[in-house]
């Protein structure tokens, strides 16, 4: 890798880190330069704008989040493993994965920077909104997508509302890191293992 | 109303708007006292402290809170109607309630207060998390005492975990708030009550 491509890493890695903290809108330019020991110009030759910025800050969570979550549970085999897959990662990506040495540093162990964000920029109309948007439609489109390709491998019923079950996954997730990280529930994960099991044995062929 | 109790009233309300807009750590008592026209000095004899303020910040959103959806739902006749209302009066939460003369000012419909608090303190131990965990803790119990209720009423089936339907209800209100706000999907509130049906359907007695 470059020094310049290393440096630009550096300066996302830092504004990332700084988002989770105190918001994404209060990552200056400035307070970075200063964090990271480089001059405001030195920053401005990688970011032209705080925006610009901010935007790469999204692009490498959605980054994260496909590998620490979409990858590996599309290498499983297809239909419900892979759905099963999705659920199991999640599980994983909110409860933080210890240091995988040379992966993806440990993320979404304090707080998940989409939730925090979506917080943050739900009533913010603008490009950080849209990208936003985008990467959360794209997540519970590629829920769906899963419950369809297990619809096809005839597991999952075919009168199954795939959009639907989309829905109640990020209903499940959800809660679960509601549960985890604010209520403090030490059952947390039963819980949404309970619910979710509920919600493929509604799915599966042989029911209703 | 006393002027004092007016003042106060208006400090917190205001206060409250901006924890929406900004935070509730960016409301600072100096900014407030400027946009209230008030003297520092004569907010600090309503406030202590920007803690004190905050904590009431917090106490006043409960009480918007139980107003505009507890109350009201647990004044429904016992059993599935209280659950039933609980989410109904939710969804209006969630969506915004167009002026109620008199009553509450609008409220949630841009951003729910305790979801934007939730991701801010969710890292941040202290008095202020511990008031908003025993608020968010209290919003479940309360669902989990009326699917009790609706057990002993027969309209549930005895063997039901009420804490496992409190679970699940709160991942349909939270998946609900997040695609309508967020992901400004259309059909956010079908969704839900489909979601919400199925729950009902699985938790009413002669199932299993």
């Amino acid at each position: 890798m470059s020094k310049g491509l290393r440096t630009r890493r550096e300066i996302v890695d830092r504004a990332l880190a700084m988002a989770l903290d105190v918001g994404l809108e209060s990552v200056t330019l400035g307070t970075l330069a200063t964090e990271l020991e480089l001059s405001k110009s030195g920053l401005f030759a990688h970011f032209r704008s705080k925006e610009t910025l901010q935007l790469a800050v999204v692009a490498e969570a959605v980054e994260r989040f496909s590998s620490v979550v979409v990858v590996p549970a599309l290498a499983l085999p297809r239909g419900e493993p892979r759905v099963v897959g999705l659920f199991e990662r999640f599980l994983l990506w909110v409860q933080g994965i210890p240091g995988e040495a040379g992966g993806p540093p440990m993320f979404g162990g304090n707080r998940c920077i989409f939730m925090a964000l979506s917080e943050e920029y739900d009533d913010r109309p603008g490009e950080i909104r849209d990208a936003l948007v985008r990467a959360q439609r794209d997540w519970r489109a590629t829920i769906e997508r899963s419950a369809r390709v297990a619809m096809d491998a005839g597991h999952f019923r075919a009168d199954l509302d795939a959009t639907q079950f989309a829905f109640e996954f990020m209903g499940v997730v959800m809660t679960f890191k509601h549960a985890l990280k604010l209520l403090d529930d030490a059952d947390a994960e039963s819980r949404a293992r309970v619910a979710f099991e509920g919600l493929l044995a509604r799915s599966r062929r042989g029911r209703r």
